[in-house]
């Protein structure tokens, strides 16, 4: 089977993975609308594509919070890699690292962040932070990750509770018992790891803005926001001194309703005028839907499920094969659409379609 | 089988009733159009979530016409329940005191009023009436329902004749012998009983507001009105004195073509101005549906078929299922949404999709 | 099998006629985009409609230039109604007449005016005409359609060349050789009846509107002008003095791409002003259809194919089954919509989705 | 099997062809979404057809450039006519002079500019450019060309890369080894044919619009450049000096999510303001598309892989009766909105529908 396309890892992943794990990654909240709209969203975004501009050279280069990647691409945090793949978020640093972009390294990882580091030294990361009950926990996480290397931190904001994913309750899904988030081991007492490997409701949900005072107090790296999609939020994000928001609806896992994130996306980007960066995640699928995304104003972009499903190919390599796909396909894209490089790319080389 | 969504209940519904009585709870009038589009609008309402707001305490009671609700979702008057549980009524009256909400119970019940009263003794219920050519029997059925405790009278003016539904058509529906329209027993004399259990056309079809100053000369009750649809008709009914709006569209079963309730509920809510309090059924299928109605302007919503499939599922305790799941979900999507209570919720909270 | 509404005579029909009879009566012109959109667009229409009148007493009479039918729907023209029945048109006079409506007879008749006035004497009628280049052929049928009692004109404008429907061209459709256009017989000598029964080209594609007062010059009748689609070519028929206009694409099997006639309707309402009255064909499947057009300003609606479908059911039995359910659920919709009669039918009933 | 419509060759084409051909003709890029909307976006225009007018005579000619053509499709530019037909290119040249109308014939023919030439002596051809690393190579063509008796230049603007198409990566597409790409032989050294019959990056990537005037230096053909959509490289164009200019998106094959052509007709028709001429190709299906571009501005139309279809039916032959329907399904189109002759057909003949 050749793989051409990220929809070919989809397949496989689908077909191989446990049904358990295959669900739980590919769940959607209530009735996955936004889960779907995600992509839908993109396929109303039409280019004005220019021609007869040297395109000869390609640069797809970019900074984030001032560090270079080679391609707007990097991996958005998600749980749990060992479903996908035995040696887990080790490969996907290593991966990451081989492509040169970012990696950010959910809370819920099955490899701690000690051995994510060492599995790929040097490696450009960013830690994403679920705020627990027990605050000494999280400020622990967010000083280890600060102390390993870890560039950046991302707050997750859209998660004060688990969105409601019909087929893991059918599947009753859990952790399988060899595997453990290593992030959290010892962090509580007891045996009920029934949520995710974890105690019931031990993530915080009275957490509010001024949370991001106190997370600015444990750590001098720059804290981005993960979650938001409206204006206002955009707004407050800033004032609360963010380096960077990520739009995201959470791969359509929490709110089923939400809107989609290249749709949020606008509204988002006109808020912030600039201030701070602007990335999203969700239903990047093709190099074009980069293109789309950073036409509107991203910065970049970040692949949540579609890594997973490169992790279920063939670890560190399928994820790098998905990244290559991308990478080439975004580049192939910015040429057609008349860019040669990512400086070239503005809000009049899209519009959206009528229908 | 998990019962993990409404959805799960209407297909052992749709599994486990007699042909006759699913399709008679199922139909819509002629091509359904109305009937699906009540579901199929809350698609198109996007919510615009907001994020960081400490959702620790979530609080869903509200009061409807002053009396508390333990969430804002009641039982709509439907008919026969007998048909989809051998308790009838009586599980749905139960079911609705334990869950802490308020249930409204149809003219064409197969238990009497009494009966009903009886089940749950202080639970919160409203009458729903059709009034007949026979005036009698309305003002009795009035009267009796006020001396039971009733605490609200809901007349239905959507009904001057009853809607097309193919299926009943076809399949000749009529009421199984050994059930009875309770609270019409006497009602009428001869043997024909040929439409919905009654003699045809018992209905009274010249019904006009003025009937509405009928009905508050008869009770003390307040007086809510149902089947509303556009701004006009709700002028004339804050004009009539009622104390409430039902915006409803017969659950798709009366005039094909009508609009989803969901969308005339803006243009109601919008003309009534605060003035009498706004409901609304049809097409609640989910929290995330409820959160959205209230967004726009609803008190409260009422679900008809969800609640005949709960009963038809395990009775009483079917139906206490279906309304603990919407509780929850509707819980979750405020937390979701950023809305610690009900009085949290506001219009900005929701936009219409383009599409 | 019961039959409940016009899909169940459509069914029949589909089932039961030779498949080159249904395939004639059913097509439509290239893709038949026009033709399926008559019937869509019925269901982006919204009603608005309002409670609690007085709908005991339901009038659904009207007249059409000064003559008085039973309800607003009548007969199309169409040709060949031997296909479906053998009495063709002398039953489809009848069922028109028992329902107390109007009748629009073809130039393309497999029975002869003659015929068709003698089987329901006293019945209202228009006569529908063809422009074929020997107008001594169109003359003598235009005065003795006068002389046989009909009452109105209709000119079809919009067939200078027949459309193409390619299911036609594949069965290589043409009138079985038992079936005569009656109408036609000895008008033309030779024996190519290779189009239609009749010779290639006989119709006159060089029709302009000064032709309206060649026709004046010939009738008393009143002129009614069918296939109007634009408030350009309205105006013109207004000037040119007809009393009537049909707004007509043919049943979609002229010209693929026409609007749907009931978005038509609209912009020629607008544009004639009550100067004349505006009819509609085409799409009709249900009362609340009728209602729709009403709504938007036709005085009266034609059906085509279900009219054939009546016929091929039971001939002038099964037609009147046609008209009976039609103009009951027309009636319903009335009640249910508040309407008593058709004068309290205005714009504000409807409004267009914006879906 | 009755070829009635142009969609009966494309089910004969993709019966009777190699997997691995039609997989190369029938491919879009990525999704192949734009390849799609071409069709899908003719079904949003509705004509505004009038009638009584006198379309007895109907005269469908036109001229491009200059030279009369017989009716307003032409054949575009499309590779390797061998796969379809053994004679090839010569096949499409004698068919396109039979039918009195214009060849573009591509660079990537398998038949010489010489062949094509010899095969139909003195018919109307354009010969379209790819520009070639190799300068001298490109040089060669044109002058070839303007020495062999076509009469135009088109310039492919829309390909500094070759687009992602997934079915030709999954098949590995190349030429067969019989087949040449005969304009090219011998201009590449080395034996690499990897990328369609030519060494891999043969095409030049640094074209820009100046090389406009580096063509000009080498002809004195009128230029027409293919492949814009946009209003600010028409703009471009004519700024540039070219003579035409064809809306196109590579039928799709290139950067998928730009928009269908007869979308970006509007916006270029208007920017062009009649200063060169304006022609497009895809998704000509039927002759009513034809007359739909024609109305939103464009001179003519080219159409691609219909012409395919045509030579894979019958070479010469089978694309002779491709012409010839679309011809008279134009003329017939042209017929029932009132148009008697080109000059007729204005943008009022059309609207684009609100869905």
């Amino acid at each position: 089977m050749a793989m051409v396309c990220l929809l070919d890892f989809e397949a496989y992943a689908e077909k191989y993975l446990p049904k358990i794990a295959w669900d739980f990654f590919a769940a959607g909240a209530d009735e996955c609308s936004t889960r779907d709209e995600n992509i839908l969203a993109y396929k109303r975004i039409r280019f004005r594509p220019r021609m007869l501009r040297d395109v000869s050279m390609l640069d797809t280069r970019t900074k984030i919070l001032g560090t270079e990647i080679s391609f707007p691409v990097g991996i958005a945090p998600t749980g749990f890699h060992q479903l996908a793949w035995p040696d887990g978020e080790k490969s996907t640093a290593r991966a990451a690292k081989a492509m040169g972009t970012c990696y950010i390294a959910s809370t819920y990882s099955t490899c701690s962040l000690e051995e994510i580091a060492a599995a790929a030294p040097g490696g450009f990361r960013w830690f994403q932070l679920y705020i627990h009950r027990n605050r000494a926990v999280s400020r622990q996480l967010v000083q280890q990750a600060e102390a390993l290397g870890f560039q950046g931190l991302v707050l997750t904001a859209d998660l004060p509770y688990t969105g409601k994913r019909r087929n893991d309750v059918r599947n009753g899904f859990r952790l399988p018992p060899h595997m453990k988030l290593k992030n959290l081991e010892g962090a509580f007492e007891g045996d009920d790891r029934s949520e995710y490997g974890l105690p019931p409701n031990s993530l915080d949900p009275s957490v509010t803005w001024d949370d991001i005072y106190w997370l600015r107090s444990l750590t001098h790296l720059p804290i981005v926001i993960k979650g938001i999609l409206t204006k206002e939020d955009a707004e407050l994000a800033v004032r609360h001194g963010v380096q960077g928001i990520i739009v995201s609806n959470h791969g359509g896992r929490q709110l089923d309703g939400a809107p989609a994130t290249i749709d949020a996306l606008v509204e988002v980007v006109e808020a912030v005028r600039d201030r701070v960066e602007v990335y999203l995640d969700g239903g990047i699928r093709k190099g074009s839907d980069v293109l789309k995304a950073l036409a509107l104003g991203a910065k970049c972009v970040f692949i949540g499920r579609p890594a997973l499903w490169g992790l279920a190919y063939k670890g560190e390599e399928g994820l790098q094969d998905v990244l290559r796909i991308l990478r080439d396909e975004f580049r192939l894209s910015m040429a057609l659409a008349g860019c040669a490089s990512i400086s070239e790319i503005g809000q009049d080389l899209v519009q959206f379609s009528k229908l």
